[in-house]
């Protein structure tokens, strides 16, 4: 680093936190994990991403893991480091810093967090009784969320586009093995949050050539019975391949 | 944040920085931008990403402008936050550490760094004489670098063959409009820092479909004269098209 000013008084010297968005698709709505925070001066009770400030002697990475575990008990979470967020207008709710200060005994002036994103399998992570409080909230109808963690959830959900939009492949991670073009056209819907022309993307399906009709159909369904679908990954692969780097 | 111990000592209180990470292709290799550092102790001159410890009003993108504009004089490059680095490890070695200190006056212990990417053609990159210390230098061929920038680099070398596998139409911005296939191959083989066969690269190339033989040819070479070709966006588009989500 090279030092622009001789005034240490204007360089920062922060607090550093990581807070983790954990997105999963729980039936029809796309889902954020929060947990609750308690406000020992009000009593209030709030929502909150699982998150906390890092110790001395921790790594980023090894951070995420264990406060993501401190707070819901979760492990074995793929976590990927994906943006840190840094902007004074942080902390500029005061409300949330008294609440911190409350929590940490520290004195909080201005704090980086570094933000970690996983995709989840909602009905496959169990949140063990001990951290009832943590729950899969829509992210249509979020509450209010202490600093700019309504940013860093829309910042994430834009990832998991790009993410989508760049490996394809990812969203039938979302899916069981055979599902239906109806299941298929949700997730999607879900993800990218707008409603689709049915006619048009059955269109497109069909002309991927890795989403291969099955002989197997819905069963014990009250309406006409549809067909099953499954993610042909080899056939994927190939298409990958064309445009992958030579 | 949660706090996870009443002990506040644990808590990490570091200071924060930014490191740009300029990549281009210079010739035959890939390089990154270095800038200057002389020690004042020892009178050493070192070099380093540029990079700088951030001001208390700034937020992370805008202290990423200022600090490689006051570095190298550079303006309008498109910086991209790719990933933060913490590890205690970042200040194990004490002369970088005292050299900041020198540097800043200021008591260092740890530092988080947001590290930024940009990609660049080198040529049209003009650094003014103010900062003639600043120099394009090999990635193979690295001088020593204080406290993580040797990994910070290899980082970023990894994550634009990412975008590059994600994002082929990337290798263009290297290229001139019109490139002979020899060029093309080169500049994966920069990248990629491996060889590849030239007939098999010549055959994968060809069944692309979006690089496209012109009628032109190279001139004034001593040796056959190589045909040019371009690339089509139009035709990228559309395979992207199918991969991209529905």
């Amino acid at each position: 680093m090279e030092i622009q000013s001789e005034n240490s008084k204007e360089i920062l010297y922060p607090h550093v936190s990581v807070d983790c968005v954990l997105l999963g698709i729980d039936g029809e709505q796309l889902c954020v994990l929060l947990t609750e925070r308690k406000d020992a001066g009000t009593g209030k009770t709030e929502y909150k991403l699982p998150g906390s400030l890092i110790y001395e002697t921790e790594d980023l990475d090894e951070a995420a893991c264990r406060i993501l575990n401190e707070t819901t008990g979760l492990k074995r979470v793929l976590l990927k480091q994906f943006r840190s967020f840094g902007s004074p207008q942080r902390t500029a709710n005061k409300e949330d810093v008294l609440w911190l200060e409350n929590a940490s005994k520290l004195k909080i002036g201005r704090i980086v967090t570094v933000a970690y994103l996983a995709l989840c399998k909602v009905r496959k992570i169990k949140i063990s009784e001990k951290y009832g409080a943590a729950q899969w909230t829509p992210i249509a109808s979020l509450p209010r969320l202490p600093f700019d963690h309504q940013e860093i959830i829309a910042e994430a959900v834009k990832e998991i586009r790009i993410w989508l939009d760049r490996e394809p492949a990812i969203v039938f991670d979302f899916l069981p093995p055979l599902f239906t073009a109806f299941q298929l056209r949700r997730t999607y819907e879900i993800i990218y949050n707008k409603s689709m022309d049915v006619r048009n993307f059955h269109k497109k399906m069909n002309s991927l050539g890795y989403v291969v009709p099955t002989e197997e159909t819905e069963q014990g369904m009250p309406h006409r019975s549809a067909r099953y679908y499954r993610f042909d990954k080899k056939e994927y692969n190939k298409i990958r391949a064309k445009l992958n780097t030579i």
